[in-house]
């Protein structure tokens, strides 16, 4: 049965990494001691190392340990047995072409629907949609598919903002992106906006946080659902 | 000898279409009775004769006849022998599909090589780096590749915007984005704004418009430059 967090952002504005997400990480992490974590991210360019001591510094009061997965000989072992996952944010792109370049997209598709607790904070959660294409990154490398986990059946854009109506600025709104997207493509999109997060457990999907979110489906007007909001009613 | 115009944006705030570059098109397209447009950025998913018939207003009071590249039997023959280009923006990632899968870049390249006056704005200037990888659009669709035609030797960041210092968000900024790409790439980017476009003749790729430009140099302080400053000094 799926046990996972897949959160708009790992921090939010006045608050320290994850501090937001603390007693919703309590219950998640409760049976496990140790976290592996994958830092393929890495936000602003930052080495493996240094985002996994970033990740450990975040996690340390909950008692686990954790792991880096760039730091096992075999990673899809490493996250086959791992007691608990940690995908942290950062660039999408690059998160994607390290999880397809080592073969690890199935083998973290299998952990997770086999019940591995997991947390996903933006890049981290962008994959647990059936694929990347509503990301905000920049596409800083090629990919050799845009396919991610689909653990849950619609895709995520994380950091959703609204339009800013006084903006004089020319360049797309987020809202317009999504409209492009279904032009191509199906797939339904939740604007998850920070401070929200969806929690995950077997077949339920409920919307977390003191905010809304926005759903956008194909040749549909995008609309709001509330806090509490259970997204197996939208499959 | 190359004779183009790479502009951030078709549109500034508070002008129509195309208005604040009208003096500069006019001295493009001073020989050419004919332009040939591609359409395949699809902004907002416009269909190709939808967007074709926006360029065609936006160009009509300088007298030259606009026709589709997407109207044509042989779409390379019709680039090859085009009298003068124009590519509009829209998402850079199914611009760039379009012109891979109909083996266009190349074409569009020579015909920009040899000199056949070229206008592209947003996504039609994101091609004109060696690479679509500064773009801000979102991966709706998945391209062969993301090289471009490199008739610059930099890549550009259409739509460059400034970090807003009151926002509260935790997204990316532009620059992060950037300096994330240069974790990865050596290319360097310029990032344009919008009423900014370089005028390109030759060697020389002047810098136009009222705004100054910012230059990203992987692993060097970002910095700015002036109008009229000729990037053929950086190269």
């Amino acid at each position: 049965m799926i046990n996972a967090i897949v959160a708009s952002t790992s921090t939010i504005h006045g608050s320290s990494y994850l501090e937001y997400l603390k007693p919703a990480l309590k219950e998640l992490y409760k049976a496990s001691n140790e976290v592996v974590f994958i830092p393929y991210a890495r936000p602003s360019g930052l080495t493996h190392d240094e985002y996994t001591k970033i990740a450990e510094n975040g996690l340390k009061d909950l008692g686990v340990k954790v792991i880096g997965l760039h730091t096992f000989k075999n990673p899809q072992q490493a996250l086959t047995n791992a007691k608990a996952i940690f995908t942290g944010g950062g660039n999408t792109f690059q998160l994607v072409h390290m999880l397809h370049q080592l073969n690890l997209m199935e083998t973290l598709k299998e952990a997770i629907i086999k019940g591995t607790p997991y947390l996903g904070t933006s890049a981290g959660s962008n994959i647990c949609g059936p694929t990347m294409q509503t990301t905000n990154d920049m596409p800083v490398v090629y990919p050799s598919s845009f396919k991610t986990t689909g653990i849950i059946p619609f895709n995520i854009n994380a950091h959703y903002l609204d339009p800013d109506t006084s903006s004089t600025h020319k360049g797309e709104t987020r809202e317009t992106r999504i409209k492009e997207f279904h032009i191509y493509n199906s797939t339904t999109v939740l604007g998850l906006r920070e401070g929200s997060w969806l929690k995950v457990k077997g077949d339920d999907i409920i919307l977390e946080g003191d905010l809304t979110a926005r759903v956008f489906i194909k040749q549909k007007p995008p609309y709001e659902v509330e806090k509490g909001f259970n997204f197996k009613e939208l499959i």
